[in-house]
């Protein structure tokens, strides 16, 4: 495969302005997302085995998939202890440093309670609220994914949730990995269940003896993790999701003075992830475009997932653009998770983006940054949902109720506006709610 | 049919703590919400249809559902204008009135951009931008509904989206309702279209000749809209909806001081939504449930909408409990769209509140405000939705973009961190986006 690999070309370089529609839809075109329908069939499958059978469904599964069921799904506190002494000093440091930059920018962004008059005697107000029960995914496949774990917990404690569950799959030996454990501990969680795929999500969507219903999920997961997430949003006894969740993507916009080196990195970061990734690049810079190429070449040698990121780079396009106004334009449509601005004056482009889940200024800062520790969430919209919804903050484990309060005297002078509209909407009922306390007030005034 | 109703009782009177587990969930069952089969595949082939056929299908459906097809979908300025002469002036005011004060607590609830350096040389920001193509819906089914359009189209305005479309049912002439046009052309909105039904979410979600393509959707409807909002919510090819719909509700706490005329006004002012409506009335008074059900007879003889109410009452229950407390607790587990705490000491109880859409506090605060003019958003989350989501806001209307600007400095300060998580969870490829780049910078300072 590799040797057939070899002979067709990285990606596609391609020259956006000799494109027709057809094919600039198709330079732009996702991976398909849709689940398989036996997919999607295993899902329903899991799901109702353990909404009806709880725990029992659970331990069974876990023989089926894991090979092995453990004891008691929950992480006790000892093996929390074993966790944090099991791991190296500088991965604990590392961990405390991120979790620390996530938490102060967050908690910068985490929004406030606010009231005010719209009319004397009528005070308005909005309060926010943690949601009660929230349950957290973090995977642990290829690789576990301790960032991840600060990525949900850090807001979810922010937010002051009170009841916060976190699954993560078991490694071989039936353990959690103790990276995940420490961050998850590092962020407040005791309730820690060795859980992972599709009956993990509806463990924490439909309760169990051992694992808490929650209220909202978050997190990534494989192709069955997401179907789960997909279809328990859809259930009326289900539960809400954090986004849609789709392969993870990065469009990086180089100009002539970009380092290719660093460009053909940051493509190689996301191309790593999995061979479903999407890697694009607008340049305006034909000769760019080449370094790039030639520059992933040399970088794939050295890659231990070389063969994964070769399979996404397929699927990849890089783009000649005419200009980097162009380039926006594009990437706008697009609406990348991750969008780096490797330009010489990065700063003066943000205003033009539109859409996007975060973006990366200049040269020295790649995406790598922003998944670990400069201090925003990881947990991004994917395929093209930035155009209508942004990554994880403390909001998105939060409810803002909104609250009014009025007197005799604010429904005296808002009252009449209320029942004027009423009467236009036919609502007799609403009118006669304000009207009837209109009369009651002015009855009281006059005794 | 009503003398069969009148057989019966006007609604469920119960004691909480006579009930078992199963009636209590019984007690607080809401109306059942899935579509039929028959609606989902009826509104499946309209998507479809519109999905291909553009405006020609637009015009055939037209002709299907409401009779007859408009020359052209869009309204004109010049119905524009004729709407607002047509409209008497206490309308026209009331309108204004209302949308000043919505305007007022809604940009007082806009979020802000942010930025801090997270480590020296580390800037992290948030930047807000708006959705760029919204679509609105605004029914004007049994009534039409100027007021959401206010709900709309002012946070959307606030939110500063550059392209807002609002489709709205044609009357019987085939005119748009002027009370609407009126409301949306206060809010900003130049773009409304005669198109009601699934079609007219069809349209904004896929885009014809007339009707512009949108990002994200808006607004209530009958269970073909709901429907058909469901289904784009789910297409790749579909557009995001602000959130799950279903029937209105109210939740009443009421007191021993509690004025039951009140208390009845504000469960009719539910009821008559529609037979779907739920209403429910929490007291530790045995009392004030008894004249709050006479109260509910009285009132209902004068209302013109008695025969919707009195199925929605059918449905609905009063429900005795032992404390306020307990009203709370019960409240908080149901989640309702509305809250009303008719209590004396309503604003000590509001710390208590963790799961509502809106609160309305003491005895002077009927909903029928907060539907129209407080200030606050009637867009509410339904069927226990609150308990994950809050109500419409100037954030429905906005995508929140994360932001890193680093510097040299900056990578040398926090890429230690990313490198060691990168390893730790084996990508190569994120640590060498920055290894190479701590590389470049040495050997940079070094040069």
């Amino acid at each position: 495969m590799n040797a057939a690999l070899s002979d067709r070309p990285l990606w596609n370089v391609l020259d956006w302005n000799s494109l027709d529609a057809a094919q600039r839809a198709q330079a732009l075109r996702r991976p398909a997302q849709a689940s398989s329908a036996e997919t999607a069939a295993a899902v329903r499958a899991i799901l109702e085995q353990v909404r009806r059978g709880g725990d029992a469904a659970l331990r069974e599964l876990a023989r089926r998939f894991d090979g092995f069921a453990p004891e008691a799904f929950a992480v006790s506190a000892e093996e929390f202890d074993a966790a944090e002494r099991a791991l190296p000093a500088s991965l604990r440091a590392a961990i405390d440093e991120a979790a620390e930059r996530i938490a102060r920018f967050h908690e910068a962004g985490a929004g406030a309670p606010y009231a005010l008059d719209t009319a004397p005697g009528v005070r308005c107000e909005r309060v926010l609220r943690p949601i009660r029960r929230v349950g957290l995914y973090v995977p642990a496949g290829s690789a576990p994914l301790p960032s991840t774990a600060l990525m949900l917990g850090v807001p979810a404690r922010l937010a002051g949730c009170p009841q916060i569950a976190l699954c993560t799959p078991p490694r071989g030996d039936g353990s959690a990995d103790p990276a995940v454990l420490y961050a998850a501990r590092r962020c407040g969680i005791a309730r820690a269940f060795k859980l992972g795929g599709a009956q993990a999500i509806a463990a924490m969507a439909f309760g169990t003896a051992s694992v808490p219903k929650c209220d909202k999920l978050f997190g990534p997961g494989n192709a069955y993790v997401t179907e789960a997430k997909r279809q328990i949003a859809q259930r009326e006894d289900g539960a809400a999701i954090d986004m849609p969740a789709g392969p993870s993507e990065v469009l990086v916009i180089a100009d002539a003075g970009a380092d290719p080196a660093f460009v053909a990195a940051d493509l190689l970061s996301q191309a790593e992830h999995g061979p479903d990734s999407q890697a694009l690049l607008l340049s305006d810079e034909p000769a760019l475009i080449a370094c790039v190429g030639r520059e992933l070449e040399r970088q794939l040698e050295a890659l231990p997932r070389a063969a994964i990121a070769r399979r996404a780079l397929a699927a990849s396009s890089a783009i000649r653009v005419a200009s980097i106004e162009q380039a926006l334009a594009i990437s706008n449509d697009y609406a990348p998770e991750h969008l780096i601005l490797a330009l010489r004056d990065a700063r003066a482009w943000l205003p033009k983006v539109a859409a996007a889940g975060s973006v990366f200024l200049g040269d020295w800062a790649p995406e790598a940054l922003g998944d670990y520790c400069s201090g925003t969430n990881h947990v991004l919209p994917t395929s093209g949902a930035a155009r209508f919804v942004g990554g994880l903050n403390v909001a998105s484990f939060q409810v803002a109720i909104t609250v009014q309060e009025v007197s005799p005297a604010g429904l005296a002078a808002i009252g009449p506006c209320a029942i004027e509209l009423a009467e236009a909407e036919g609502l007799h009922a609403h009118r006669e709610a304000v009207a009837l306390r209109l009369r009651a007030a002015s009855a009281r005034r006059g005794a």
